[in-house]
This record gives structure tokens, sequence and C-alpha cells, in this order.
């Protein structure tokens, strides 16, 4: 269950409205890797998590904080959006360039929302549920929780670059402070796991029943071999169970596929016997 | 530029039809984390690939060999789905058992695709765009391999113990294998990059300019304090630039957030004394 | 900002496992009216508000007991998924009649989520941002939130029926009480807005823009006159401005369209006259 | 079965192209609330109604006029889009100013639709069916309806604002009247369901069976007490059945969640127990 | 503007109830190839027509046709509803080979349809207007017009295999006929186009401008030279205008691509010197 | 199985960046009608092909080819957003004219893919793989297949016209001669399969089980009759097996549709007589 207070966990005021740059912080609240996807996906990890307690705890201790990553960010935006001229008669919009630089902004921004957040990306996608992830299997999800604070942390700073706004600023850079926190986090949480069961996910598949001849092969499927010249393609794997091979001209292992005619109910293309005689042999003219 | 040669990369010969099973099938070929998935994205990441020539030519022998893994379970799905009973006259559709049984097969594989693989995942939602990432950050975007070679292969593996045909299943080994050889490679790029860059993505980002205090804080947002006993709540942070810190009960730090009224073009929920003074006050009854 | 206890609002208990009730379960948790709609939609509309603090405090209240919602229905859907039967050779899986009725149990379950609760509804689509509204204007958000709570209702009530468990029941049972509950307190918030406002959205557009002759004309758009039995068909009006009329055979008011030719380099189709001019009229044979 | 005559229901004539207002204009087409939306939901509401044929004719009878609308407003946007400058060479074109008012034009208006209205809406997102409801509750799917109305209208008065063009407004003035008495039309049939039924949706569903001991029953789940000021915190409630509490701090009355470890085959992550035995426990380095 | 009569445009009477059969039915209503994709694809083609009037008011003619065709199937599905066992305690219920049975219904056709029909396809994926197709060039259209014919006449008649009901049968064959018209219908259009604007799409751009040089080749991309056989492979093409010619083994003729490096504010990959000079080159350990 | 050669097909060499056209040509790179709709529909028709080898092997060979389409696009963008001014204290930002050009481009080109290309289309909606069919019926299919060429052909054709870039036209004046084959290529395979199989999809269905009576009528379902001036509205049918009749007032030959009330478990609208006997009638006041 869960409680709110009214202060945000950090401070979100722009310095001054800017509809254009609103626009494109909501790729943070509702992108792929925006701070809505962190908060779902960890929600649902730790709610299905079936392992010991303190990793379902850790994990819905981060789920938590995101909501307030998600509040903080849509006050801001709303902030951003205050002074959008949606009117035709405002004075600014007398200006062509000036109009043009407001056309930046999202026209949803004033016509759906009002002047408030949406939880939709930067080019107005909304959020889907289809960016979480929460497999069962922890090692796989920390993975997907690393890489998703890395693209994050990434779009963060890139935002950062793209104003000027000491307000902005001041909020982006908790933000990608708290990143850099939870990558060290996620990278902790992995290495504890990798030590108890391997760094091959998942651990428990019985390694006789995979195909182990090709465990450990690079194939190079193009012309010229300089993918050759780097750590995966030779040495020791880094599951330390066996060497990289390297193989410059692979060759197919596979039959060559034939699928048999269906049956006469599916209507596909009948053979070509059968299509001559047919009564009804009339080409289109 | 590409060419094809006829010969699937390794087997996939199904010992019987099987179309319930072909559409769970689908999950490794038109879901989340399918071949389809590894296939678009790497083809992106190298053809977006702006670092030395060996990532670009490395990324793109990976994506070109994920296009023949497309191949071969398409292929599989099409066979598995050979004698569906998709005709209300057939026999087997006499026993209503089996017509259950049959009942879980995909309609779309008869009526939309004449006993076809689809570009979909197993509940029949159509492969997306938004599960590619090609953010121009190689660090960022091998975790996301490294992610997706690890949900992967557990679904595979999952999908290897939900049947017991041994064509299937072979196949299946030569995937498992493959990526198990997939996360080795991954994990072995992400080596020799953290090696140069850190491991803290982007590297490029002054960290100044970050919110340093919070940087390698954990935020208990909950009761109890289970999640206290992880690597991640106490000792050197894994990029080995700080220490982590517990924090018990942590307090907001920002504003209480207050949105000054819309603009009266933008019809908004009026103020109270403005709406007291409207001449049509009369309510619904 | 939030806190999370470990404790639930309410009980979810089931009796005993049932992958396929699983499956219908998800509809109120990542359907269109399932509580992480009106979880969304609630933080939105809360942090988005711009009328008087009381309103805003009330919608987040709610919002943060939907957050709980969400929890107590994942919880309980990971337990009906206890001994789901993936695995080939089980026992149960021997029987067909059996097997079938496990066949009915979402496979992305198994495959995807680890036997967990996934943030989609009883298909398996994915929850879209586009079920959140969030206008800026709270009599039309008030609205959404009563058709919320009542479709959710509704489904709930649905599903009460579907199972005899009586753990999921009891569960049920409470979702059902909070429903009315939020029923009623929309209703009580609309009350409140129309009597100071006006029962029209929005109260703030001048009347006398809109094209008052027809603002309460009832059209009969078919043969047959049933429609004229209702209410809306006579008598005043529910906004206390106006009188409904019936018109039995309504008349078009406008033109008859007709666009002009597009510009040459839109390459649409040429007018008759230029299309037999061309020097390459070869037809397709 | 259906009739079209090829006059528009109402004019829709704009005094001059305006390719970034069509662009806007979008939105009531093919947005989560445009035209189309509750033109594909009064009809499915009109084929599935099971109730007296009154409510089967008045549903229809709206949704026959909604097809209009949807038609209005396709041709307007056409009109709009009239001397788009898709062309490189334009004059208009060489103006960077000018250039860049136009290049807030939709790239598909031109690309896609060859100066067409496209189904999809002001951000160009492809209107979806999961904006439909259809639940064969006339009173859940009546407050729906109202819902709709609202929000549209809502809509259709910004977008008044964000032109001057009198041919567009007066076109907009017609669909602002037609949506006033929409509203007024839905009030008007709620009630009358409401008088006969009750206003708790469904009011078919036994009360004994919900936990009536929370049915009214506010929780204010936020510090500070700000939502008891308000209708819904006191007094009785809307149904007649009851009176509203206000519950200050509230208690969770559930469960600590605790779920048991997956099976075997499932390969989610195993008890440290297990994972400590395993004879593979080489970490990632 | 349009006129509803009561009337369907033909029977749509199920001789008994069937819950399964209603959820396959879905895919000719709401699938990509369904009655509703064709019904707004050609409102909107004939919306935006740009050429003469008796093309605006065929497309116009068919389109109000096809809302018929929706009416029916919609209707059709409602009966097909009729006693599905949505109640656990329903005898049916207690044989779990029944159950089985009727457990391959859509869920949502009772949770959320109320035995109603829904804007989705047979896996429940809601229908989207990305199916639609309106370009402003009638000869492309009419193209993807026939396309939608032959698609929709196939998984008709795929349907009309699927079940042995007559009064399903009934409604099937009318449909099935209705395509035949429709798909001969959209040939004769696609005839007259072609003799005067010629059959390359668009006939409008001058070919001087295009790569004459491959505009008539035919690639081998693959080992062997089976492709070689057929129409396509030789002879005149079918524009009147060239020669086939067929390219045994292709050679590429464009550059190496080579990006160079993104700006520092975009974070990507540093350049490996770059990174070599960092001064916080810690790895991940 | 596939190999990869770095040479691109065709040159892909802008003559300068434009962020703001590489919006533009995201569409014929992961819009409904490019390169990867026709490489992504080629492969799984290939793969699914259940007809003689020839037939399967030019799919395939189209297919490979289209996956170098997709190549020299993705590079082709990303060498267009070399320069795109993401940061904020660029000279150029300085310009609000400029901006404003500038402030045309996707920003998720910057924010998400660090000037790299996107799966996605102009307006940033992602590839799906709805985009795609796959019917096993060959000629159905190809018209299909037609249809995106011809549709494809006339997107570039506009996208040229929007641009005066030397190297851009050029490699847009391939692609454009490729589509000019391709049409005839399918226009050729759909001639073969006529002659033998005739012109309606499916040919296989007994056409005497369709409703002969209304398989060639034309009916106009709009006052006024300019449609009955095409080849379609009379003569002979384009199939060889009819002549085209003319409607002009067509009549409903179906039922008026009643549906039966649903059961109590559902909870939809209760008839009248019930609702008046409920024991809680109290309304909504």
């Amino acid at each position: 269950m869960f409680y709110h207070v009214k202060e945000l966990q950090y401070n979100a005021k722009p310095s001054q409205p800017d509809p254009v740059y609103a626009k494109k912080l909501q790729e943070i609240l509702g992108g792929q890797y925006g701070e809505m996807s962190v908060m779902m996906q960890y929600l649902f990890q730790g709610w299905n998590c079936r392992a010991e307690s303190k990793y379902k705890d850790m994990i819905l201790d981060i789920a938590t904080e995101e909501i307030a990553h998600v509040e903080m960010i849509a006050t801001m935006i709303a902030q951003l959006l205050d002074g959008a001229p949606a009117n035709e008669q405002d004075e600014a919009a007398k200006d062509p360039a000036i109009e043009a630089v407001l056309g930046g902004m999202n026209p949803q921004h004033a016509i759906v929302n009002g002047l408030g957040a949406q939880p939709n990306d930067s080019v107005g996608y909304p959020w889907t549920a289809r960016y979480t992830i929460a497999s069962g299997n922890l090692l796989a999800d920390f993975r997907a929780n690393l890489n998703a604070e890395s693209q994050g942390r990434l779009q963060v700073c890139r935002l950062y670059e793209m104003t000027t706004d000491p307000g902005v600023r001041d909020m982006l850079s908790f933000l990608i402070a708290r990143d850099a926190m939870h990558q060290n986090q996620w990278m902790a949480a992995i290495e504890e796991l990798e030590t108890t069961q391997g760094a091959v996910v998942p651990s428990t598949f019985d390694r006789k029943n995979e195909k182990q001849e090709v465990s450990y092969t690079f194939y190079n499927f193009s012309e010229g071999t300089e993918s050759q010249q780097g750590r995966w393609a030779g040495g020791p794997t880094l599951d330390g169970q066996g060497t990289f091979e390297y193989i410059t001209k692979p060759e197919p292992m596979g039959q060559i596929p034939e699928l048999q005619p269906g049956p006469p109910y599916i209507h596909g293309t009948p053979p070509l016997s059968m299509r001559q005689n047919q009564n009804n042999p009339k080409p289109f003219q």
C-alpha cells in the first residue's frame, strides 16, 4: 500500500515557460526509457518477485522513488506550458518567426491536456506496457534495469544540453545523479547474482541440452574480418566456461526448406496442374 | 548489401504438426525479445554506428545471423501448422476434447496467414519498432543487447520445456547455444568499453553538473529495512568513484507544487469566485 | 513523493491456483478500465490540476489508493499462476481434456513473465497511455472518472460471477465496494461543480458563438420514430436553458463538396484531359 | 443499412488554406475524443443494444449524424491543405520564416495522403478501436457518452480559439452546438435510467456481496486533509443509500504478500541455497 | 450526410449460438482486411477525392454499403454470443471438456462487451487507422482496394469452411458474392485508368528523372536461378516501355558507408583515443 | 541464410546535412509503405510459400534486395542528421527563424537515437507488423505487393519534389526506378497466375456456394447516379463470367435485428419491467 506527501522529492521549478522544450521533456516522462517505464517495470518486478524478500523490498523501494520522479517531471512540464499561446489573437502570434518557434509545441498540450503533462513521449506517442519487462528471472531483469538506467541517463544528459534554463537544469542534475546511483545499484545486484549463479541466463538450464558446438563461436557473416579485432573473437569466454572461436566463412548447417501444399479449405495457391484443369481459367484482361 | 542462400543456418524440422505449439513459438519470432527484435535492433545499431569500424562490422555480422534465425523459426512454424484443422467437417473436430485442444491455436494462423508464420508474438500482438534501441552510445546499447539475449535465452529455454518433439528441441538447442554465445559476446564488448571509458553511461557528461550529493545514495522508501542487506546498500560503488549510503527515512527536498490557473481560452475549470458570478449557474438535476 | 508499506490494502489470497482465471483477471489490471487506467488517470489529473488545492488533494488521495489496487490484483494473479503446467511432462498434461482447460491460459504468463502478472488486459493487449484523460477541465474529467468507475465496477461484477473461489471473491467484493464509493464520490464532485458553473462543458465558452439554432435539436436520421419516446426528445433540456425539439426528417444544410485538383508535384490522379494527352498512354494488358 | 446524400450536414468551407491548422484540426477527426470515436462508439452501442428498441433507435440516430460530422471535418481539412507547399522550389519556401511556419504541417498530409485528411489525431497517431466502449450496460455507456461529448466540445472550443478564419469558425460553431445538444441528450437519458434502476452501475449486482463496510468511505492517503472540504467527504451519498465517511489515516487491511518459488522449468531465480550448490558458479568479471 | 434504415442489407441470423466462432468471425469485422477497414478506407478516399465526380460518387456508394456490412457482422456476432457461459455455476461449466471448448471464446466478449461485438480482430487486437490508405492517387488506391477485396474474400471463404451453421453460411455467401463484385469493380476501374495514364504509378513523374538503367532489371540475390523461370525475368515489360533483364550475380553500386563521429553534446561513444585520455577510466569490476 | 557485403547497393550520400528532411525521409524507411514493410512482407511471403519453388525464390530475391534499400535509407538519414543543432548554445540557435526551421526536426533523432535513423515513419510512429500481409494465396499477395510498390513509388516521387539536394535525389532516382521495376514484376506475376486460375481470389471456392444473384451488381447507395458512368456499371465483368448491373435504388434484403436480453450474470441493462420492481430505485439527484 502507498502513501503520498505533498512535497516533491526535489525541486521542479523552471525559470520561465518554454512550451517547445516541454514537448521534448515528454521523452523522459512517457518515452521508452522515461520514468513511467522504470516506475512500472520496477513495480511489476517487485510484485512478481519470488526470491528472497530483500530483493522484493529493494526493487519496490526504487519503484516508489520512480513514481516521485514521474511527479516531478509532470509538474515541470505543466509549468513550462504556462503562457503557451494557443490563442490566435495573442500578440505573440502576429510575428511569423515567433509563431514558428511556438509552432514547435505539441498541439495536444493545448487541445487535449489544457496545458498539462501527458503520458506520452516527445513525438506524442503514448506510453505502452510493452516497454516493461518482468520475467521472473532476477539476473535477466536486472540487466534490463541496468540498460534502462543507462538509456535513461543518456537521454537526460542530452536534454540537459538542449536548455540553458537554470531551474530545468537543476532538476535534471538531480535525475542524472539518481540515474548514476541506479546504474551502480543494478551493477552491484548483478555482481551479487553472478557470483552465485554464473553469468549466462538462465543458469538453471542443463547445458548438456544446448548445442554446445556453437556456444562460443563468432560467425563472420560479411566480407572482410574487421570484426575479428575484438575481445569477443578470441580468448576465454566471459562465463569462464569456454574459448571464443572465430569462423571466417560460416556455412549453412540446415536443410533447404520445402513446405507441402496447404489443404483445400485454406484456399492457398493451388499447384499449377490443378490450376490448368479449372473450368473458368479466363484471365483478367 | 545482402545475399541469400537457400539452406537454413540450422535444421528446422518438427517430428509432427502441433498448431497449438506453433502459437507459443511465435513469442520468440515476433515477441518483445524474439528474433525479429534482435535482428532489427542490431541492423539499426550497425547502420547508425559512428565508432570504429570493427564495432560496425561485428554488430552487422550478428544482425545478419539473426535474419537467419527468423527464417528458421518461421519455417518451423509453417510446418507445425501442417494439418491444422480449420475445416469444420474434419474428423478431428467431432470429439469435443480434441477440438478443445485444437481450439488453442491462433485463429489468424488459418484465417489470415493460410497456415504460415506471422510477425507477431504468442498472443497475436504485432511486432512493433518500439522494441528496438539504437542510441548512438555503444555501451548503453550493448547493455540493451545483453538484456535482449538474456531474456531471449530464458524464453527459448521455457519453450524447450513445453515440448517433447525431438525436431523442435533440436532447433531450440541450437538457438539456446547461440544465445549463450551472444551473451558472452556482449559481456566481452561491454568489458572492453568499460575499461576505457568507465562504467556509468554516458561517460562524457561532466559529473560536476550532476547533483553529486545523491549519486550514491540508496533511499529506503518503505517501512522495514530488508533492502539494506544487499551489496547496493554499502561499500564502494561499482564505478569505483564513491561509497554506497543507505537512508532509512528519506525526506522530500522539493516544493509543494502549485500551478497557476490556465488562460481563459483554454477553458479549464474557472476559479470558484468566477464560477459563482456566472449568469447561468443552473445545475444538472 | 510517495512511501510504501509492505501490507496490501486488503487481502489477496486465492484458495487455489487457476491459471485460466488469471488470464481473465488481467482485464481489471491492465485493461481499458482496469486499475492501471484509473491509477494513471488520477495521477495525471492531480499533477496537472490548476484549481483549488482541495481538488488536487482529493484526486491524488484516490490515485494513491489505486496504486494499491494494482498491487493487490498483481499479487492475486501471481498466486493464481502457481502450479501452471508449462511443462510438457507434467502429469496433468496427459489428459487431453485437462490440457484443454489449461490451454486457455495466456502463454505469455509462462514464457514471458515466469508466472507473474503482466500490465496487459485479458487478451494480452498491452496497457496504453491513450486510456488516460486529463483535460484540465475538472467537470469534463470527473465525468470521465464516473464513467471509468462505472465500467470498472461492471467488469469486476462480471468477473465475480465467473469464479467460485472464496478468496478471489473476497478480494473482488472489496473492489466492488470501493468502485461504488468512487462512483458516489465523482457524482458528488460533479454535483458540486455543476451547481456553480452549469452542466454544459466547457461553461466558459460564450454561447453566442455557438450555432444556437441546433443546440437543442434531436435529429431522427432513420426511418421510424421510436427515438421520439425518450426524455431527450421533448421538454426542458437538462442544462435548464432550452427545450428539446424533435426533427423527423432532417435535411442537409451544407454544400456539395468539390475539391480542386492537387498541384502537379503531389502526383495525384491527373484530370482526364491531361491523362489523354500523355505520350505514354500504354495500358496494362 | 445506410444511404448517402451528397450535401454535407452543414457548411465546411474555409476562407483560405492553412496547412498548419489542418494538422491541429485532425484532433477532432481521429483523436481519442474526435468524431470517429463517437461515430464508432455509438454504432457499436446501437448494434449491440439488447434493451427496448427506443434506445437502439436513438443511439443509431446519433451515430448516423456523427458519420456526417466526420465527413464535414475531413472535407474541411482537405481544403485547408490546398496550397500546401510540399515543393521545394515554391516561392514560399524561400523565406525561412515562412518555411518555418509551413514546417509545422504534418508531413504525411503531403507524402502519404496527397493533401487529404487522414484518420489520425493532431500528432499523427492513428485512431484505434480501443477508444470505443460498448459494454452492454446502457447507464455505464451513457456516462461514457456524456464524457465523450464533454471532452469533445472542450476540444472544439479550444480549436475555435486557435483560428480567426470565419469559415472554419462557422463550422466549429455548428459542432459546438451539436455537442451541447448531445451532452443534454445523454444527461436526459441518464436521468431516465437512474430513476428506474438507481445510480450505482451495475444496479443488478446484489449489494450483500460487496464489502459494504467500505462502500462509502473516503480514504485520505496523503498528509494534510484538504480533501475533507468537499461534498464527497460527508453527508448522504449520491445513491441515497449511505453516508460519506472520512478516514484521516487509513491502515492496511491485507497480508504482506509472499510468493512461493516457481517450479524448476520456469527457470526463475533459484533460491540462494540452490544457487550456491551449483557447480558452475563462475561469476562475470 | 447519411440516413439509416432499420433493416439489414441481408440476413444475419445464426441457427444457434457459438461463442467460439464469434471470436473467429471478429477477423472480418475488425481485422486488417475486415469490413471496418474497407468502410473507413473508401470513406476517406471518397471524401479526399480530387478527380472527376463520378469517381467520388462511385467510391462513396461502396463505402456506404460497407457500413451496412459492418452492421450485419456485428449483429451476427451478438447473436452467436447468446448463451455464452460466463457464469461459473452454469451446468455447462461442470464438464471440463465442454468448458474447454467454451474456454476458446474471447473473454472480453463477456467481461468488456456484455455479449456484444467489438471493433477488434480474431485475436482481440483493436482496429487501427493504419489499415487505411487514401493517397490522392486513384490508380494506387484502386490497387489497394483490389488487394483489400482479395484478402477479404479469401478470409470469408476460410471462415465459411470453419462452420456448418446454415444461417452463418447464408450471410457469408452474400459477403463472398459482394467481394467478387468488388474485385471486378476495382479491376474495371483500374483498367479504365491504366488506359489513359499508363500502368506505372505515379504516371506523372518525369521518367527522365528516374535511374532508367535499373528500371527493368531483375536482380537474383540468391544462389541458384529458379527465379529466372517466370514471366518477370524476360520479355516485354507490362508497362509496354521496356524489356525485362535478369542479372544472375548482382554487384553493389554504392559506397562503403562511414559515418563521422557525433558532436560532443550527443554523448555517443567517443573515439578510442579520447576514451583513453579520460581521467575516470575506472572499469566496472 | 544470409550474407552481408559492406558496400551499399547504390550511393547514399547527401550533399549537406538537413535534419528536417531526415524527418520526412523516415516515411519511406519505417512508414506503412516504407522499405521495412516490403522487406518484411516479402520475407514472410517467401518463407511461408507453399507453391512451386520458382515463386519462393523470386520473392526472396526481392526481399533480400529490400533489406539493402532499408540500409541505404538508414545510412542517408544518419548523414542528413550530421550537424543537427541539439545544443542550446549553438550559434545557429540564436536566430529565432533558424531555430524555427530546425525546430521541425524530430526530437527523438537527437534524444533517443543520437543522430541515427529510427525504424519509424515521418511523424515518429513506430513500424508495426500489422503492415505486412502473407496470406498463403499468391494472387492475393501479389496484389498486395503491387499496391505496396505503387504507394511506395508515389511517396518517393513526392519526397523527390521536396528536396533539391543532388545526392539525395540521386538515391531517390534509383529507388524510383526499382519501384517501377517491381510494379512491372508484380504485374507480370499477376498476369501469369490469372491466366491459369482466373481473376477472382480465391479461385478455388466453389462459386455455387456464393450468392450469385449479387455477384455482379453495383448498388447506388446515394442520391444521383454519377457512379453509373464508369466501366464498372455495365458491360462484361472483368473475370469474364458475367455482366455488370446497376441498381439505382437498392432495397434492404435482411431482417430488422432484435437481440434478446442478456443473462442476469452479465449485468446489462435490465428490461424496464424489472427495473421498476427493484427495491432500490433511488435516482441520482
